[in-house]
């Protein structure tokens, strides 16, 4: 691996030069692990990469974290700080003359607001502009690490959708349990989250699982997804306790309608926000334009959510190897909820899809 | 509960008034929980409390997450944004003449480093100045929470020292695994973390649990918790797979030793540091000084980390309601590691232990 970092570091500095940038800080969140192989603990004592455009990387670490860190030769240089070092100034003194300063999206505000009385005058960018441009499109191996998570959770929903997972007169808390040991169980070494919600619930589209019993006659939403070697899984699909009442089945036709519409749209060089627009305008089309609160979808890969965001004002071209979800929704609210979600790769010869899976609203056995 | 959010936010306002604070931000992280009740999603979509010093509180939420939020009259405004806007901007536009602004340690940079060219002139403080004093002190519902937690930690402990969690022939992970089930099981409705450490490994003191297989004739240092209704647990015990080896067992004696010296010395108006100093000075004075690499504890509450830490330069005196680890470890690289923890409360008839199961080196059969 330690050759990928390597060329990697190189490509980083290449974008650094080319935007500015005289230093690159980085630490909880995943541009780290992409470039070191190394996760910070999302602790209070600071684990910090300094990059400096044109000097040799240190990473800062507790020294009761040392031992955590593999060795990459020629990556950076390890700096393990005691308990009663002050890591900021460490920091800071591996920065001198920097005034351009990029900074991880994740990393603790606690640091940086430690960090800006020792650099007055400095301005400070996003990490993002520099690491997320390479971050964002996939090499064959990240699409098969994506293909393999979408496949383990496409055969939970399969199960889901054979009724194989009980619902009604069980929690949404209790679903979400069940879904979160069958994302393990299938191959996953993280639950990122395992959304359930029943009827009315389900028009809240970030619900949080919790002690509503599921009862006949009513849709659920699954959204659920976990990290596999490193890449996120992310789906969701809905079910019926019945059979499926007229006005759920009117307006599931029209997600199924534009959820596919979208994912047609994602070609390479198509701009983002045009996929969003073409969900978007099925959905508007048809009168429930209101109803769909969210942007299209996300960018994934090490993290649920990266670049390239599927929203309007989004111009970026989508390029070969960009990963990212097509999710439309349709919420009523304190009535119902539905979403249909897939992972898709834009390729040179089409879109392709990471889940595959039956894409129709089921009626599963009360 | 609105009534204790309101009573907070007044005493959050007094202590900006004297510390010439104008504004307190807080996102992802505990101190927005504990004034209104809500938990930020760690997501790139901004929650943010906006508390003026002066001025009614606002709470920017994304639109799709909006429900989730459970109103507090004249805790905070709800202000919803939609995914074309600039929350960032939004937040600015709350802040007119602010100067010194308080940020949540655990707020995402990204936010900070976006609000940084809407403010020029500012000046930023961390939260905790704010919110962690009042934070620190629990009061006895948040007291009777910690040992709710902490007896429930202490039966696995049990279960550890009789033998009843299987270790020899098992991997690390293996191990960390049944932990974590059983922290669930006990209670918890979520698992911080389950560090299981054999032989060489118990010399990280914060090991990543790994394919590592336990065997006999070593120590196992086992370090878990989780939350449970809001608060957290933390223990660290080790057993041995084994007659106890001589050299292990002269170590563990100081180590035994040492936590009761720092557990004894956490008494009302001590300074933290003098109880850090308390464990140090018998691993110093048995000749194990160099392996005793971290500090004695940290807080713990809401968040397994936070004020007050014990460790040398925090002059602080205890005060009653006060809750931290006591957890000093000898750390032998590349041959065996121990620490020892329970987590006390500062009382005013003395320290107040939340875990009471032994204390012990047991030997367990392999």
């Amino acid at each position: 691996m330690t050759a990928i970092y390597l060329d990697r570091l190189d490509r980083v500095r290449a974008a650094m030069s080319e935007q500015g940038v005289d230093a690159l800080l980085l630490s909880v969140g995943h541009d780290l692990p992409y470039l070191t192989g190394y996760e910070a603990m999302p602790l209070e004592r600071l684990t910090m990469l300094v990059v400096p455009r044109d000097g040799d990387a240190t990473m800062l670490i507790p020294r009761l974290e040392a031992p955590r860190v593999e060795a990459q030769p020629g990556v950076f240089e390890l700096q393990p700080w005691d308990e009663t070092d002050d890591p900021t100034a460490l920091a800071a003194a591996l920065l001198p003359g920097a005034s351009t300063i990029a900074v991880g999206d994740q990393m603790w505000a606690r640091f940086l607001v430690e960090l800006l009385p020792h650099l007055p005058g400095a301005a400070y960018r996003r990490a993002v502009d520099v690491v997320g441009p390479m971050r964002m499109v996939k090499d064959q191996a990240e699409i098969d690490a994506l293909a393999a998570a979408g496949a383990a959770v496409d055969r939970i929903a399969a199960e889901l959708h054979a009724g194989e997972i009980a619902l009604v007169g069980r929690t949404e808390a209790e679903v979400s349990a069940e879904l979160s040991r069958r994302i393990i169980a299938e191959g996953h070494q993280k639950v990122n989250f395992a959304i359930v919600a029943a009827g009315e619930n389900a028009a809240s589209p970030h619900h949080h699982a919790g002690s509503r019993v599921i009862r006949e006659n009513e849709i659920v939403l699954c959204d659920f997804g976990g990290t596999m070697n490193g890449y996120c899984s992310d789906i969701t699909r809905c079910v019926f306790t019945g059979d499926v009442a007229p006005d759920v089945a009117e307006a599931y036709a029209v997600l199924h309608e534009a959820q596919a519409a979208a994912v047609a749209a994602a070609t390479v060089g198509t701009p983002c926000q045009d996929v969003d627009r073409a969900a978007r305008r099925v959905i508007a089309d048809a009168g429930y334009g209101q109803y769909f609160v969210h942007r299209t979808g996300h960018g994934i890969g090490l993290e649920e959510h990266e670049d390239p965001y599927i929203v309007e004002g989004n111009a970026t071209p989508l390029e070969a190897g960009h990963a990212f979800s097509i999710e439309p929704g349709i919420y009523v609210p304190g009535t119902w909820g539905m979403r249909l979600e897939d992972i898709v790769v834009a390729g040179t010869d089409g879109p392709i899809a990471m889940n595959t899976v039956d894409h129709g609203l089921h009626a599963v056995d009360a």
